[in-house]
């Protein structure tokens, strides 16, 4: 049977979503709950990678499993079995075919700020702290300019020698209180490239590029202009969106 | 120059606010940063204990300081010595009897429940997760019996031989999506108090206790029947307030 799952978890101390030899991952995770259920080993897919220290409010993975019992007695197994820092939220039957990466037709995260003179330990793990003010409607400005198909090249690597246009869904900052949100949805994303969106935001938040500029570097795809990347730690793949077609009951 | 300081902490990894031999508390974490700044040995004095893994976002410290600086340099030089968990949020210049504990006049504790049947990975570490549905308008009547003044020995205990009678000034549920929050005022708390409160609460919204037999456990100040105490991570000390006349400028 194929299961899709939506998956939770705090990055933190995971080396990212992938699989590495030598460090945690959360696919690692996952497969050995899956082997210490069911005693074979299982192959576990996500909807993509997320770096080290990226949380994920909404990840998609997808796995090959011989269960006799219900679904949900294989979300309680695997959430009795897997440490605190990862949970299953979801679980359904999906096609036999069903593939979260390539069948994805959107992907949503979030980056948040905490904007405030001094850190907060409280939200600290989950926010990148910018103490400085920031103009929040020039980054709105900035942001604006991604909307659409472009060539994103500034902003990131596309694996080997594929091609680097993405379209963007929606760009969009909110500010509540100390707090500081940019919501990005896109087709697809490349390797680091919301971070270093974020990070080349930050700059024009602070008046060191206007919206024009910021504009101008993602046209002239001059990654030099680019960046430096926002930290991990502000990072949530919040949800990923599949057609009707391939999505099989969730 | 006596400093009164506003500050904040993830109690996660932390014995608790007070010093302790073979244990990290935050009252020698604060203690070690000012001695590396003043080269001198200065005892920090805080409002109250919090317990091995309950949060601050407001406890109030005070310590004397040979300080010929500004305020402001001291509280960076502090946050910036001090371990990323743990933030000096305000400073200020106290009067030269100012005892944060004797002086408070409330403290304001916030318990926070993830109410949801698989729990969150990014809640996790600042609410205790309940996976069952809760009757919240019980655990609110039950509330509604704590206000004013009441023998709390049900519900913890007071420092050796003193008295258990404290005065409770709000205490108060409220109920957002998946989240649930317990926030209390009360003069002074007894050791554990809120913790075994939230707890008792808990088994009245799960309908194991009726908010009648709560305020009896109350009333017959009856240990036996109270409790379970709720876990630490879900508690977080929030404010501490002051009369006018003794919180010199803050």
């Amino acid at each position: 049977m194929r299961v899709k799952a939506i998956v939770a978890y705090d990055g933190t101390d995971y080396s990212g979503f992938q699989r590495q030899s030598n460090a945690e991952s959360i696919q690692a995770a996952l497969e050995t709950a899956l082997a210490q259920l069911t005693g074979e080993a299982v192959r576990v897919s996500g909807s993509g990678r997320t770096d080290a220290g990226v949380h994920a409010a909404g990840q998609v993975v997808a796995f090959d499993v011989n269960w006799r019992h219900e679904l949900a007695a294989l979300q309680r197994a695997m959430n009795a079995l897997l440490p605190e820092a990862i949970a299953v939220l979801r679980v359904a039957e999906a096609a036999g075919d069903f593939d979260p990466r390539r069948h994805a037709r959107s992907r949503w995260y979030r980056y948040s700020i905490y904007n405030a003179p001094v850190r907060n330990p409280l939200s600290n793990r989950y926010s990148l702290h910018v103490p400085q003010t920031l103009d929040v409607s020039a980054m709105q400005a900035a942001a604006t300019s991604l909307l659409g198909w472009h060539d994103f090249s500034a902003f990131g690597s596309p694996p080997q020698g594929r091609c680097a246009i993405r379209e963007v869904l929606r760009a969009e900052w909110q500010q509540a209180d100390t707090g500081l949100t940019f919501d990005i949805v896109a087709n697809a994303f490349l390797f680091r490239m919301v971070r270093m969106l974020v990070g080349t935001m930050l700059r024009v938040g602070q008046g060191a590029l206007t919206p024009q500029r910021f504009a101008e570097i993602l046209h002239t795809q001059d990654r030099s202009g680019a960046g430096p990347a926002a930290g991990a730690r502000g990072l949530t793949l919040m949800a990923v969106h599949y057609n009707a077609l391939t999505e099989s009951g969730t």
